[in-house]
This record gives C-alpha cells, sequence and structure tokens, in this order.
C-alpha cells in the first residue's frame, strides 16, 4: 500500500493504474475505521482491481467546532489496519491541502440536504458535497463507495453525482452492525459501557417498527413512529432529535407505507450523537 | 464534424478520441457564435488534437427570464460556421438533457460572485458554475477556453477549477473586437446601427483610462474612473451600472494601480446591456 499526502500523487498513482487498464475504487473516510469501512474496502477490492481509500476529517461539514475538534483520530492505527487488506493507494491530506488559499467554492444539493440531518446540522451536507466533489475529482474513480449506515448522506450524494453528471458510479453498502446491533460507526468509541442500552434504543426502536411493518402488517405511520419514539423515550437521559418514516428516493415524508421506504432517527445520548436507519421495503 | 445531442455519446466520442491518445479541447458557448467564439475554437484546435464545442443557452445563468427569452438563438447558421472550423464534435443538447428531474444541485463561488456583475446579476455565476462544471464532468477536457472579454467569468471559473480540484486547464484568450472596437458578443446583434456610438462609449472610456495610466502615469484610480465615467455620462440614455478597477487576481477595489488590474464596466442601452473590460499591466 502506496500512502501519498499530496493531490499530485493520487493522481501519478490512479493514472498509472488507468494505463494498465485498472478500474479504479475510491472509498472515501475520515479515518477512525471500523468494521463498516473495512466492508466498504473489501466491496471496492473484490470488484476494482485499483482501490483507493482517503482518509481526512473534513472540517467544513461540522457544524459543531467541537464536534470537529474531538472526532477520533488514529492515523497509526487506520494504517495498520488498511495494510492488512489489499488496498493499493491511501490519500491522507493535511487540511492545508485540500482548502488552500481561502477556499469560497461549495457544493450544494438543496431539498435533500436540508431535511432530517441537515436540520440538526445546518451546512453538513454542503461540506460533505463539496469534499466528495474534490476528492472525486482527485481520485476520478470509477465507483466509488458509501456506507447506508449514513442513508442521507448515500442519497445526497447520488443527487450530487446525478445532477452534476460526474462520471463515478455511487456503490451503496448495507450497515454494519457489532454484535449486539449497534450500527458501525467512528463515534461509538464515546459510549460508555453502562450506557450500551441507551445508545442500543434507536436500533431497537427501529426493529421494532419494522417487525410492526412486516409481521403485523402495520402501514399507518403514526401509529409506527408514536410506537419507536415510545421506545427512546424510556431513557431520561437519551434526547431524541428525529425519527422520520420517509420515501426512499427523495426523504419526503410517508403517511402510509405503500412503497420502499427509510425509517432514520438521531439520538443524542449526553456527550455523543448517534444515528441509524433501517430500509423498509413492503 | 459529429453532433450529438445526448451526454452519453459525447463521452462515448471523447473515450475514443481519448484512446487514441488525443487531448481534449472544450469551449463551452451559449450559441449565436462570433468571432470570439472562433478565436477560442482556433485556439483549441492549434492546441489540441480533439476540439469539442458545445452550444447551450443554460438558463439557470440568467437572472432575468426576458433576458433569456430573447437571447439570439440560430443552430443552423452556428452549424454552419463550425463546420468550416476544424471541430471534432459539437455537443447541442436540450434543455431537458442537462436539467432533468428537478436538479437540485448548484456549485457557488462565494466572494467572486457577488461582486461587479455579480451585483447586477443575482445567481447568475452560481448558474454559469454549475452549468461549467457539469460540461466539465461531461467532456472531460484537458484544457477549456474561455474569452477575456467575460473577464468575471474567466477568474470564477478558474477559482471553481482550483478550488474543486478539478482536472481542466482554463485558458484565457484575449477579447475579440470589431473594427470599430466594440468587444464581440452575440448580443451585438441587438445593437440598432444609429446607437453604435452610444454602444462604443464603454471601450472609449476604458482606453481612455489605459491612456492616461500608460502615458499620462496617472495611478489614482478615483481620477481615472471619474474621466471615464465622463465619457458615458455624455449619453442620455445609456445607464452606466459600473465600471470599476480592480485587482486582477481578487477583484477588490483598487485606490492606486500598482500592479496588474483590471478596468471593467458594464452599460445598460434601453433594450441591451452590454459588458467590457482592459487588462492594465503596469
Amino acid at each position: 500500500m502506496k500512502i501519498v499526502k499530496k493531490v499530485d500523487d493520487v493522481r501519478k498513482e490512479v493514472k498509472k493504474a488507468r494505463k494498465e487498464g485498472k478500474t479504479i475504487g475510491f472509498v472515501p473516510t475520515m479515518g477512525a475505521l471500523h468494521n463498516g469501512h473495512l466492508s466498504l474496502i473489501k466491496a471496492s477490492i473484490s470488484e476494482c482491481a485499483f482501490t483507493v481509500v482517503s482518509i481526512f476529517v473534513n472540517p467544513i461539514q461540522f457544524n459543531d467546532p467541537a464536534d470537529y475538534k474531538k472526532y477520533p483520530r488514529d492515523n497509526e492505527r487506520d494504517i495498520n489496519l488498511l495494510k492488512k487488506e489489499d488496498v493499493d493507494l491511501l490519500f491522507i491530506p493535511e487540511t492545508e491541502e485540500m482548502y488552500k488559499e481561502r477556499a469560497e467554492t461549495y457544493v450544494e444539493v438543496r431539498g435533500l440536504s436540508d431535511v432530517l440531518e441537515g436540520k440538526f446540522r445546518p451546512g453538513h451536507f454542503k461540506g460533505v458535497c463539496t469534499v466528495v466533489c474534490k476528492l472525486f475529482n482527485i481520485v476520478q474513480p470509477d465507483k466509488a463507495y458509501f456506507g447506508w449506515k449514513d442513508a442521507q448522506q448515500l442519497i445526497v450524494i447520488r443527487k450530487m453525482v446525478k445532477d452534476l453528471n460526474i462520471p463515478v458510479e455511487i456503490v451503496g453498502c448495507p450497515t454494519i452492525r457489532e454484535n449486539d446491533g449497534l450500527a458501525a460507526s467512528s463515534r461509538n468509541v464515546f459510549i460508555k459501557e453502562d450506557d450500551r442500552e441507551k445508545a442500543l434504543s434507536l436500533y431497537n426502536s427501529l426493529k421494532k417498527i419494522e417487525d410492526m411493518v412486516l409481521k403485523e402488517g402495520i402501514k399507518d405511520t403514526s401509529i409506527l413512529l408514536e410506537e419507536g419514539k415510545s421506545i427512546i423515550a424510556k431513557y431520561t437521559d437519551v434526547e431524541l432529535q428525529y425519527l422520520e418514516i420517509v420515501d426512499f428516493e427523495n426523504l419526503s415524508p410517508v403517511r402510509k407505507i405503500e412503497s420502499k421506504v427509510l425509517v432514520l432517527g438521531a439520538i443524542k445520548l449526553p456527550y455523543v450523537r448517534l444515528i441509524d436507519n433501517i430500509i423498509i421495503n413492503v
């Protein structure tokens, strides 16, 4: 695995691989790698002859500077993890390499970026789209891999790619869960052992809703959400930021489940914010 | 010259040319071609083995719907003109091909887009950047050619390309002028013969400023602009929208000319708006 810090070096390595006729797969990450990331990397390696991984904690997607500051970073551990996989190129730029000389350009997907996560993290998806657009231009991959764990991010990026005619195929990979069901996330390292049950309340709520739909045939989302919310409400120091059932394509709220939907939620423990979602296909 | 209307066909043709090892040059236009466009096309042909021209009147860059509606369009004439040059591929998409299924993604360069033209045409450069970003993603050229006639556009696009790491070289070509000095523009077809002198007042003002700097050594921009504005003020039905002397790089107003500057202006005759500029290098 080659490790580079400069945009020009990424281009050089990718150009070489492309000259050899290799398909380029790309997995952009913010590091603090977990099994979710590894599943994306494995997917890329299985489908592409040349896999590029990037590690960059993107400051402009953090609406909360404190969150940016404390976001877990451990390049050494990440590099060792990646070396065990068959990754061809790792791009770890400094912030100055990505945003030099007062960058002023932003890519924004209206509408889809303003709901759900966007309501609680204003500007978040603008920051995500901008950095992902930049990384796509730097790596110029054939395929890029994103996890369904960040469902809205995946949908926003797909929309950006389509709207801007970016020549890349976006591959969505299933959410990877820890043994107890908690969705793999870099932020899970913050969860205290005693709070595990609280952290799991969101997933338990999603599972309950899924059961009600698939086993009991309940389609009325107001009933489903009421029940789902009650599971989280048991924990007084868990703040439910949102729990919604929305159309799989356009993220607009659904009254009655009649096609593929996403059930998404965000909870806040006093010291960590967690998101999760499930897809229900009736 | 091959003419295509679909994004996929552009990609197919460009891919073929690239496989043959050809450098791809690109000249995006809104049609109503004049000698300015032809100079860009000739520059591309002289530097690149494969030249792509696009004709697309981009609705989202017109802040004024009436201006969009009356913008000159003559594809037949344009195609005949292009056939005489050595253009390899002409892309003439329909609006639906460029903006399908409620496009919601916008590319914006803050700061540079908000001054000068941006003040008088809110949203204009956001529309320009979005369509140019799309066209770059569709054509994936090595070099793209823009005229200095639209100086702010050129500077904004260069900034976008740099900020978003778009892998294209932006080539700026000198303003082409008609015999009497009027900058070549698609909108010149609207100018009534009797109004020629009025239309020329902006260029005469720019030339006067240039003379004052280069021949008389006057560097104080307030003096220069006062003199320049007085030339336009002679014509009562010519509205001067702005006349400014700004830094060549960041477009911020300059008090005293000490390095490369742009002198830019916009005037409005009752039925047509015209822009022009000169570069002064002291």
